[in-house]
């Protein structure tokens, strides 16, 4: 028996029989739900992939070929393979394993592919400027294949002329994070339909006559089927095996021994379980099991208990959405955040409002804006992290044309345990150069539903922010609440103030609550200024720190500085956010908050000094 | 005969006869060459539109349904139809008409497309929020088919249930503004092949006898062609019609008349020859009749002569790479700038080192990392308002991972006629938050070279801007020159010091020659900032005019105010820019320049407002 804790490197594998082999995949499941289990991480993606990573590694060589994972998060088999089993205990902590592909980690770990979809563009590059006769092998899944910049690189890649390493093995599990949306889905399933008949005539006859035979019931075309058709991707240059069953180790080695020796690019499409070898996961049709936090392998639950009368953020806009249309119409369009955004009911209310356009974030942006130019209100929701995928199309296509888009960002601030690609810390910037734009965050649910019936009845784009995380409901929220965008003294202070926005606020109260040295201002509009407020702010002659889950550049700070500057202000601004140089790693929340200075401790440390140096 | 200057609205259109359709046709050819020839502007692709904008107009209906041009350089056909011929005289000046569609000037200007493939993800939108019954039609050309959005926006109508209103006209001349790239361009070729096939015997004998008959001799395939083929949009869900003759007015007309009545989404593909009617664009295969300024009608060639030694900055950075290639290999990579950013001849001589992908910024980046990570030099060439669309990929995969990218962005700052959408004032915020990244500007030619030669001895991404415009050259340029980015006192002062990047700064030196009060600061390197010289500048106690074309929010301006804040300096800081409120009109950049405060007389004012203030 193999002890995976053991496995130094890879090269194991190519000795082990497939009856080995299977073992292995057994084994690795089994300690994938073990440890995920407690550790909490992608479990679905990495359950389904596990055959064909084993196949990966038994026919290709993996000290001269490059294998990309695209997204990263499905690289749990790739890193158990290459000696990493060990560190699983570690998986998503401070300083412990990532949850995605890092070079940091691994000679083995090529690309790191925190957001979707780049592979294709990746190993274009990397085989552009390889001199090694070395396959490159990108796993693509997960819906990746269908975002805008795969396809530019599909198109690029195909015609790439000459060049026999380009493989793509597209890992199709029939859903994105949730369920796969738009007419490319609808194309793979009829190609899983239309190329079984393939199999019947054409290709399968020299590939896989065992499969063949048992394949045959499976005919669903006429004769029509038998005469062989191109599909999207010979369309676009590739040479096209599949679909096939990922999950039967056989065929995958099968499959991949073939296309080893292909001369031109090749597609190397492979139906897979999602989830597989775990009940709750295999039956997981919303994308629960997607990323999961520790949970119960008996029952499945996760062993945290949602504590009473908690609320995600999430939960707490998706339920001010279903409310809000109960009296007036509006669209709500989202990119594959269907099930994070916590929009299912929503979706199901109101089906003809909802649209998740899958991961096609440059899509959703204009979509809206098309939708505002028609003067309906639409509310467009998107994590931080993937905002910054339609920078242009937010910036030209909502601001410059000053459309009514309410922009939902979530996930904004330090989001732990996805890590470095994923923290919302870039998107204030982003938006703080953008014309007419207006950029709010609310410290608390309330003031979420607060903000959010604000921007219903203001026009012109309006970005709310909200993190990742949790809020206490300690009385029933009233969905109608609204509030304006005004600063307030949310305490005042004697030596110092601080000006900050979002949930920091309430952790600064509660540190600063018998300090009567430290007022605390809730700047709710950081686009714009409240200048009236900051007038009679600065008028007090003290100190101000702003406090701000950011990258410093182009920030609140900025502004602030630029109106002492503009009002010859004499009062000393502190800032205290995320150098822009600085990658914040994963890990647990609290624990990045420690290392990168936004604990409570290291919070009153640094009001402190501040208050020692003046 | 019909006075193009007295068309009012476009209702005359349905009046006429084929034989008149044929005759405005060619009145607008006329048209368009005579003013385009004293104007400047985009004459190729609008030679190519004019059938199918007439047909558009003869078959639908302008007051209901709503017809979008992707890009919208290509609308002018459409602003002569719906009454504009007469503002022809003021395009692209100043408070002139616009070269793209703008809300502001006709109700019949529906989408504001300024960047490309934007228009099938807007019609989307616009197709959900509206509820009359009106068609919405996409004429989509110069290759913005291929571009990422635009196949994701394909994606999500292709499978738009129940939708009787998208119709998709491919205007496909075979060339986006230079050539057509990549396997997207290639499976269109074969339809241009194998479709005509199809009129034989399907799809001709039900619509088109006529051509059907006169067609036959277009045949190119053989027996394989008769059976029927899918095709990339009918796998995405539309009705596929075509390829048609899109010069051919009564074929156009016809091909409408019958996607008028489908039910399901539809592609129209219209074959067009760009440039058509003005034998010098007809015969143009680089793309220098894409965009012209004014020429003389008779030899096609530019009014203005090129200026003895003037050589643009594109170009020079075109030398340049090809003078370095001569002695050290490295990549490069550019999304469709191959003739705006001079490369044919680094192509022509290094083809295997050249990459023109087309249309796709996002690919493009994340390819240049691909090369990078492989250890090889990649110089990465955008225009600044075009890296807009791979911020993500710049921010991740390039800036995140340290790759060594030289990213040249080229048309930096103001544009000019191009307009608000095109205005490189957006980039530098954008930059600046990202990690590792430096951000350099040259002030000249010289310098340009002598920045990009530090950036091929430096390590990690850098960033390089240069302005659209010329430089003088008074001798030879030396190739090999290398400058370090530490700040330089170009002129010393008394009263002032103004600290600036780039071209604008030959005209401060200019404008203040004789003025001993007024300092000149050359901030080569606009990220990191030079804090050793700051400090130096900071202890002379003069106040600081920082003049910077762009958006004012995460800038030079910032930093310094940063600087003068942790370093408790008490000097005034002035900043000199654009409000990230303000959109940039377009017109010559001089005039734009006077109206935004970037001529040299209002950079006079602005100096000597702060001396008086001081």
């Amino acid at each position: 028996m193999i002890d995976l804790l053991k496995i130094k490197d890879p090269s194991f594998i190519k000795d082990l029989s497939i009856k080995e082999l299977k073992e292995l995949a057994e084994l690795i499941r089994n300690f994938l739900i073990e440890n995920i289990s407690k550790t909490g991480g992608h479990l679905s993606s990495n359950l389904g992939i596990v055959e064909i990573t084993l196949a990966m590694y038994y026919v290709f060589d993996p000290e001269k070929d490059k294998f990309l994972f695209d997204v990263g998060h499905q690289s749990y088999v790739h890193k158990i393979l290459t000696g990493r089993a060990k560190d699983f205990t570690t998986l998503r902590k401070l300083d412990g394993l990532s949850g995605y592909i890092n070079k940091n980690e691994s000679k083995y770990d090529i690309w790191e592919s925190g957001h979707s979809s780049t592979s294709i563009s990746a190993m274009s590059g990397i085989i552009l400027a390889s001199d090694a006769d070395s396959r490159v092998i990108s796993v693509i899944g997960d819906s990746s294949i269908m975002n805008g910049v795969a396809i530019e690189g599909l198109n690029f890649l195909g015609q790439l002329k000459g060049s026999k390493h380009p493989i793509i093995i597209l890992n199709d599990n029939k859903m994105g994070i949730s369920k796969s949306v738009g007419a490319l889905s609808k194309a793979f399933s009829k190609l899983r339909g239309s190329h079984l008949n393939r199999f019947l005539k054409t290709v399968t006859n020299k590939l896989f006559p065992a499969f063949l035979t048992t394949a045959f019931h499976k005919i669903k075309r006429g004769i029509k089927g038998f005469i062989q058709q191109d599909n999207i991707f010979e369309d676009m240059g590739f040479d096209y095996y599949g679909p096939y069953d990922g999950n039967d180790l056989k065929y995958c080695i099968r499959a991949m021994k073939k296309i080893q020796k292909s001369k031109s690019p090749v597609v190397l499409h492979l139906i897979t379980k999602k989830g597989k070898g775990y009940i709750p996961s295999e039956n997981d049709t919303t994308g629960d099991y997607h990323g999961v936090s520790p949970f119960d392998i008996k029952t499945g639950l996760p062993i945290e208990k949602p504590k009473d009368g908690e609320l995600s953020y999430s939960q707490v806009v998706a339920n001010f959405l279903v409310e809000k249309h109960k009296n007036e119409s509006f669209f709500v369009v989202t990119p594959a955040m269907k099930a994070g955004a916590k929009l299912d009911e929503f979706a199901k209310l109101y089906p003809k409002d909802f649209y998740d356009v899958g991961i096609a974030e440059e899509h959703a942006a204009v979509m809206s804006a098309g939708i505002a130019l028609m003067n309906k209100k639409v509310v467009l929701l998107m994590y931080s992290t993937f905002a910054q995928r339609a920078f242009d199309e937010l910036l030209n296509d909502i601001a410059r044309q000053n459309l009514n888009v309410i922009i939902g960002i979530d996930r904004a601030g330090i989001v732990g345990e996805d890590g470095e690609t994923h923290q919302g810390i870039y998107d204030i910037s982003m938006f703080m150069e953008m014309p007419n734009i207006k950029v709010l965050m609310p410290r608390n649910s309330i003031d979420t539903v607060g903000l959010f019936n604000y921007a219903f009845t203001d026009s012109g784009p309006i970005v709310i922010r909200y993190p990742r995380g949790k809020d206490l409901i300690t009385e029933p929220i009233d969905y109608n609440y609204k509030i304006d965008i005004s600063w307030e003294y949310l305490k005042k202070g004697e030596k110092i103030y601080i000006v900050s926005f979002g949930p920091d606020l309430n952790r600064l109260l509660e540190i600063f609550k018998n300090n009567c040295d430290v007022g605390v201002v809730y700047a709710k509009s950081i686009k714009p200024i409240d200048e009236s407020f900051l007038n009679d702010l600065f008028m007090q002659e003290l100190p101000i720190m702003v406090v701000e889950q950011t990258v410093c550049s182009g920030t609140l700070y900025h502004q602030i500085l630029d109106f002492k500057e503009k009002n010859s202000f004499k009062n000393r601004i502190y800032s205290h956010a995320f150098n822009c140089n600085t990658i914040i790693k994963h890990g647990k929340i609290s624990d990045v908050y420690e290392k990168y200075g936004f604990s409570n401790s290291k919070l009153l440390e640094a009001v402190n000094e501040v208050i020692y140096e003046a």
